[in-house]
C-alpha cells in the first residue's frame, strides 16, 4: 500500500484537524465526538443542515459546509458509517430553532445511525427530517444497500437544499426541495481501478489491467458488469442510456449535468467524457442548461467516474445559482 | 494504459472540447490555433494575462481563465509546449490596448515559443511583458529546464497577477506584482507513482512499490533523491526544510500555505499533509494567513503532491482576497 499517511488509524482524525487548520473561519471541527461545522453555526432561525458518512469521498460532505450549503458534516471512518453520537451533536450544535434536516445517502448503516439520531435529537425537542439518497440506478440491491446506492446525486441534494434553508424556507420546505431533487436525479457509475481503504492495506476488489466495472458503487460495490476497457465514448453511452431511460429524460427537458471523478481520474479525462455525455443529450433534445465537473463525491484514489443527470425547472436553477461559500463548491455553474 | 479516452491522439481536442460545453458563458475555446479565452475578451482598458503549456496539468491553464485571473490559456500537447501560433493568436485576442502580459512556466520549450510570440505580437504593436515562473527549490536544471522548474506557484501568480490586471494596474504594474509573487514564493513536490503520458503509453519513469520520489517535476522529471515510502509527516519535513531555508523564510513571516495535489491522489491525504505543514510553520513562528488545498497543478493521474509557501504582504493579501469566478478557483481564502 502506497498511500500519503501516518497512521492507518489515524487517517480521519489527522485529516479532519488539516480541513480545520485549512478552513478556519469557515468551518470549526469538534472532536469527541467529531464532527465540521460552519464557524458561525447555528444560525437562528435557519434550517439546519446536516449530513455525513464514511470518510473516503471527500470533498464529500465537510467541503460542502458552508454559507448557502450544509450547516454540519459528520465524517465515520473510512467508508464506514458515523455512529449516532456524532450525528446527535451535530444536530443539536446547528440546531438554530426551525428545526434540522438529515441529508442521507442510501446504505444500511448510515440510514440507521442518522435515525437513530434523530429520535435521540426528537427527544430533546428538536425537530427532525430525513431524506435519503439513492440516484444510483446501476443496481436494485447492493453490498451496504437495500434498494438503490446514494452517489454524487447528494452534492446536488446539499447544495439546492442549502439554497432553500439559507432564503429561509420552512422544515418541510426544505426537506420537500431535498426530496424533489433526488426524484428527478439520476447517476451511474463505472471503474478502472480499485481503491485500497489505509486500514485494509489492499484493493478492495481484483480488477484485471484490460477490464473495467460498469455500475460501481462509491465503496467500490460490484456493478451490472464487467467489461474488457471501451473508449471513453462508448463507456458514457453504457452510463448515460440507463440514467436516461430510468426517470425518463425527454426532449425538451433543461438538465444539470454533473460529470464527477472517482479520485484517481485526471481532470482531463473527465472532459472528454463530459464532451460525449453533452453531445448525447444534445442529439436527444435535452437541453443541459447547468454544468459541473470535477472530482466531487470521490472513493479514495479510485481511477474513474459517474454521470449524474437531474431535470431542472425555475425553482431548481434559481437555487442551484445562489451564492454559495465552501471549501470544494464555489458559486457558479 | 488503463485510461478514459478514444484516440490518444485526440486527448486534448477532445478535453478541451469538453471545456468548452461545460463552462459556456465563462469560456469560449477557439481552434486553429487553439486556445481558451474568456467569453468577454478583449476587456477595453485593461491588461490582457495570456498563460499556457503543456496539458495533462488541468486544472492549470485553462480551469483558471476568467474574471480576475487569466485572459486566455494556451494548452499544448500532453507534457509538451504550445507553439508561437497559439499564444499569439490568444495574446492578439485578448489584448485591450493596455498590453499583454505572458505568465511562462520555466521550461525550455515554453520559454521560446512565448519569447517568440512576443517577438510576433509586438511587430503588431501590441506591447508584451513576460514573467517567467520558477517557484521550484528541488533541483537547480532539469530534463527541460536550465535554472529552475516552475511548478504550483503558478497558480498564485496567475491568480495575484489576474487580480492586479482586474483593478486596473498598468502592464509595467500587473509585470512586477507577479515578478514579486515569483520572487517570495517556493515551492517542492514527490511522487508516490508515475504518470502515464497517452501516446507514450507507458509510465513516464519506473519507481518501486516502497519507493519515493523526493523533488519530482510537474512532468515526472527526477527530483534530489529516491528513498523508501516513509510517513507523511517525514515527507511534508524533507519538502518543507529547502524551502523554508530558500527564501528564506522567518519568524513572524505571513504565509499563503498551498498543498497541491498531482491528479492521483485523494484530498483526504492532502489534507493529513497539510496539517503537519501548518504545525511546523506555526512552531517556527510563521503564520499561515491564507490557504489552498486541492488538485490545482497535476501530472495526469501521478499520486503524489507539492507545497508552495508564498510569503504574503498586505498588497498580496487584498489581492489573492479579491473576487475571482473562473472554473477552478473560487472567491475565498
Amino acid at each position: 500500500m502506497k498511500k500519503l499517511i501516518n497512521d492507518p488509524r489515524a487517517v480521519v482524525d489527522e485529516a479532519v484537524a488539516g480541513i480545520a487548520a485549512a478552513h478556519k473561519g469557515l468551518l470549526v471541527v469538534q472532536t469527541d465526538p467529531t464532527f465540521i461545522a460552519r464557524a458561525d453555526a447555528p444560525t437562528k432561525g435557519k434550517v439546519g443542515l446536516v449530513s455525513g458518512g464514511g470518510s473516503g469521498h471527500e470533498p464529500l460532505h465537510g467541503g460542502f459546509v458552508g454559507y448557502g450549503m450544509l450547516d454540519a458534516a459528520v465524517p465515520g471512518a473510512v467508508f464506514t458509517s458515523p455512529t449516532p453520537d456524532p450525528i446527535l451533536a451535530a444536530t443539536k450544535a446547528v440546531d438554530g430553532g426551525a428545526g434540522v434536516l438529515h441529508i442521507v445517502k442510501n446504505y444500511t448503516g448510515d440510514v440507521l445511525n442518522f435515525e437513530t439520531a434523530a429520535d435521540l435529537a426528537s427527544a430533546e425537542d428538536i425537530e427532525v427530517r430525513s431524506v435519503i439518497v439513492d440516484d444510483d440506478v446501476a443496481v436494485k440491491d447492493s453490498l451496504y444497500t437495500a434498494g438503490r446506492r446514494g452517489v454524487a446525486g447528494t452534492v446536488l441534494v446539499e447544495k439546492i437544499a442549502g439554497a432553500a434553508a439559507e432564503r429561509g424556507d420552512s422544515l418541510d420546505a426544505v426537506a420537500a426541495i431535498a426530496e424533489k431533487v433526488n426524484g428527478q436525479v439520476r447517476s451511474m457509475g463505472m471503474a478502472l481501478t480499485a481503491p485500497i481503504v489505509p486500514h485494509a492495506g489492499e484493493p478492495s476488489f481484483d480488477i484485471a489491467e484490460d477490464e473495467i466495472e460498469i455500475g460501481i458503487g462509491i465503496h467500490g460495490e460490484p456493478g451490472r458488469v464487467r467489461i474488457p476497457l471501451e473508449p471513453a465514448d462508448a463507456i458514457v453511452d453504457r452510463l448515460l442510456d440507463p440514467i436516461l431511460e430510468d426517470l425518463p429524460f425527454q426532449s425538451g427537458d433543461k438538465v444539470l449535468l454533473f460529470v464527477n471523478g472517482m479520485g484517481g481520474t485526471p481532470l482531463v479525462e473527465l472532459y472528454i467524457a463530459f464532451r460525449r455525455a453533452a453531445e448525447v443529450l444534445e442529439g436527444k433534445g435535452i437541453e443541459v442548461t447547468r454544468t459541473l465537473v470535477g472530482n466531487y463525491v470521490t472513493s479514495l484514489e479510485m481511477q474513474g467516474f459517474s454521470i449524474s443527470v437531474l431535470k431542472l425547472d425555475d425553482e431548481l436553477t434559481e437555487l442551484w445559482d445562489a451564492p454559495v461559500q465552501t471549501a470544494a463548491l464555489r458559486w457558479g455553474r
